[in-house]
């Protein structure tokens, strides 16, 4: 049996974190038998230097043949005038709707030792664990009609559409059904059913699903409520499932709890749990070359990956234990850094990793 | 000259801090020769259970009359299951777009007094200070068309229309530069011109308008970023403008930054500076008619009527410092009660304001 990864690593920081996370793999590979085989690929910005095109066809077609894909980020300024349909983001967005990864799953979970590294009281945010589902191939990012167009009046107006179907609902609320059902047995569903129309069905179809799962107690939050309460008492949520929108706004509000955003991966799966792995941060131009960039979201995002996409929990947990070790160690780069540690490289924290597996 | 002033006291704690805010402006009218007479009306759930329509053409005739209205709050869960024409929200949103209350402003403060009921770390908050403008009668709240259809598969589809015209955006971008004039002359703009069209228009006539106000610093930010930026440093921001969706979320997620969303009011203006004022938070069913409700953030919209509607900046500032009184005198309600300050009930709340006059 042989396994196929394709890593991507992207623009900014994503070339340096990336080849971190690609060491971690190599030798869990070796020490796990685990058979896998990489390959690499052009996204983001990094395509359209190349091939003038945010998701070359070479791309797509080595992501489809793939079993897992680990990315690292796209975007950066000198993308930033294009056209919508040329830029960075349309690479990601591209990945998405055409594996048809519409299962995020971003975990905002707080590391113990880096407790004070949040904006919030410990008491608030000590222990945080959760799991946000975000719907990622529809809603709004996808829905049509979409663009700018002139009205009589000679004026312009933008527009979008929401949208949602019956079975893009129910599979999403599957998805993170059984996410609750693996953890606390909580889901929260979060939407605007007071005034969306299409947030209407959401809530009746996650309300149907509830009798497929009477051990999971479900319940329904406004978005607005759900960013506030997220500020007041994260700890009440266990799984949260909304659309992509709200699952944008959400799931970076909730990360950036933690106040290390830069630990946190995230996992986008379609039905065949075939699946993209990335960090939930972006790709930081701001610090790209300087060899100072956080692997551990990358590294945990391979975690993920060989827990979801290739059935091998141990292989991850050892992963997982490997980071928890470099961090009691005290290793910290930049983004995680507190007085007392000892600061590293991107470079020191990948290979801290590869000591510690 | 004589002014009118609407109540609409509405569902849930609304008549009860309704009521306080009432007396204080009739005092503040004696006291400074306002000349302003009081009518009231219904809406919402109290509207539906007398008149059956949560907005009656009465209430309705009496608003487009007046010179400013002073909500409380709409809603509550025994109107939660009636088709969304007909809940407690549709006379909140018929108000808003019949008087075309398209400027929301929102202020997040974190009163010294309170400093400990917030959730972050008071290095992260001390002093915080954010005004953010939200539009209030266009976007996805009122895009056309709208509603749940069958598709031809046989299965139903949700769907929402998220739309701007350039006249619209120019407004509100408008009121958030003077605002920004007014204050430390920072606006940031909160959208997702990554993905959505329509927010794209928005940024570019934000770009635009700034060229009006060359001494306001304009800056643009993605609105998932936005959430993470007001959790990790919300001290960076003066005013924020946005949509009505990003809008309705952010500024719930900045109030409760605070700790202390009873405090917290809001205006929503026409372009003849007619204006609806109302707390920032909601109708608390849970608590209603137990006289533990605050009635501070109502006290405080009805000074903000002064304000903007008005046009009675000393009265204004004498109902500001009345209420800063008595949180220097250690009077709480239940919602923003700690150690050592003496718990007070809304109505005792209101007699202290009124004293403090
Ligand atoms: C880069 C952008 C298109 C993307 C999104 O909005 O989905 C990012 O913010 C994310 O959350 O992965
Ligand atoms: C009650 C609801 C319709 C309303 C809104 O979404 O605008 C409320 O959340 C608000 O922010 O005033």
């Amino acid at each position: 049996m042989s396994r196929t990864i394709l890593m991507l690593p992207g623009d900014g920081i994503g070339p340096e974190i990336v080849a971190e996370a690609e060491k971690v793999l190599h030798k869990i590979n070796d020490q796990f038998n685990l058979g896998l085989s990489f390959e690499s690929g052009l996204v983001g910005g990094a395509a359209i230097d190349e091939a003038d095109t945010p998701l070359p066809d070479e791309t797509l077609e080595k992501a489809t043949r793939a079993d897992a894909i680990l990315l690292g980020a796209v975007g950066g300024p000198q993308w930033d005038s294009l056209p919508m349909a040329k830029r960075p983001e349309k690479g990601l967005l591209g990945l998405r709707s055409n594996l048809e990864l519409f299962a995020n799953l971003r975990p905002a979970i707080l590391y113990p030792q880096l407790a004070s590294a949040s904006s919030l009281k410990p008491e608030v945010v000590s222990g945080l664990d959760i799991m946000i589902v975000r719907e990622l191939t529809g809603g709004i990012y996808f829905g049509q009609p979409r663009g700018v167009r002139e009205l009589e009046s000679g004026e312009r107006q933008g527009y979008n559409t929401y949208a949602y179907t019956e079975s893009e609902i129910r599979r999403i609320g599957r998805v993170a059904f059984e996410a609750a059902q693996q953890r606390g047995k909580k889901l929260c569903s979060v939407d605007k059913a007071n005034v969306l129309e299409v947030t209407v069905l959401w809530r009746e179809i996650m309300n149907d699903l509830r009798r497929e799962y009477p051990d999971v107690e479900l319940s329904h939050m406004y978005v607005d409520n759900a960013a506030m309460q997220l500020v007041r008492a994260p700890k009440q949520f266990d799984v949260i499932v909304t659309g992509n929108m709200f699952g944008d706004i959400l799931s970076d509000e909730a990360a950036m709890l933690t106040g290390s955003i830069g630990m946190l991966p995230s996992a986008s799966l379609n039905s065949e749990k075939q699946g993209m792995y990335e960090p939930c941060h972006g790709s930081a131009p701001d610090i790209a070359g300087q060899g100072i960039a956080n692997p551990l979201a990358t590294i945990l995002s391979a975690a993920m990956m060989l827990r979801y996409s290739l059935n091998e929990e141990k292989a991850a947990e050892a992963i997982e234990a490997a980071v928890s070790k470099v961090l009691d160690q005290g290793l910290r780069t930049a983004d995680i850094m507190s007085e007392g540690a000892k600061k590293v490289s991107t470079r020191e924290m990948g290979e801290a990793v590869l000591a510690a597996l």
